[in-house]
């Protein structure tokens, strides 16, 4: 089944935050997910959009997708933030998270930005194995992340 | 010395640069710091600025900031990260971080986010414990940072 990568839609809103529910139980946190769909669109297709998206799209629907914002690194200027790289369980292993992340860097060289950075929890080893697999990216442990609710 | 907090403007830059300079040396990265003069003014004061900052000044001149930008999360919506908060060293202890940080968090407030978060380098125990006294702040281990440079 062919796979098309192209810019993520206003109606692909809905798809998307299943996807982006299904990563969150994977990732052993499955009520951490509160945002709305109404909040979750305005943050994208509203008057300022924060983020941006790429789906992977097949006859069956949208399987997958990448969502990014802009970042500023006061090391190494404007990059990319890849916030959520997704493909549905049934999809994977099919190089369906590898289109989208070559159309993420792709798109973060079109921008003229100074390169990308993302987060992978230390446990995710399938996730660790593809990104060992591409060529440039190294990772680093050694920061704790810090929150503050409202 | 009376300490007061204001928004920086494009003539800061020079000196906010040098603050990350001695940040990143106490960081045990001086030269990870490749961004120039022109692209931080232009990213912050340009036509589509990416970061926004605090800065703190006494007589002295500028004696520390803080700077951030909007992200986006797929589970809590619009937060604000806070990229560096930085109190020059001869300054540190008069509480300045914490004017700067309280300053930051009104600023999330006001613009209507969910949240903030920032990363912490698991060995900077004076930045540990500055956090550890701030109210609702939580800090998580377990990720890895992963970069890709262009």
């Amino acid at each position: 089944m062919p796979i098309k990568i192209r810019a993520a839609e206003i109606r692909d809103c809905d798809r998307m935050m299943e996807l982006i529910r299904e990563l969150a139980e994977y990732e052993k946190a499955p009520d951490a997910v509160t945002v709305s769909l109404d909040h979750f669109q305005n943050a994208g297709f509203g008057k300022n959009p924060v983020w941006h998206a790429l789906v992977a799209k097949t006859d069956d629907g949208i399987v997958g997708f990448a969502l990014w914002y802009t970042r500023y690194s006061t090391w190494k200027g404007t990059r990319l933030y890849l916030e959520d790289i997704i493909v549905t369980e049934s999809h994977r292993g099919k190089g369906t998270g590898r289109m989208l992340f070559d159309a993420v860097t792709d798109e973060a060289r079109n921008r003229g930005m100074t390169g990308m950075m993302w987060q992978v929890l230390d446990w995710n080893e399938p996730a660790i194995r593809f990104y060992n697999k591409t060529k440039g990216v190294r990772m680093e442990s050694g920061w704790l992340n810090a929150h503050l609710d409202f």
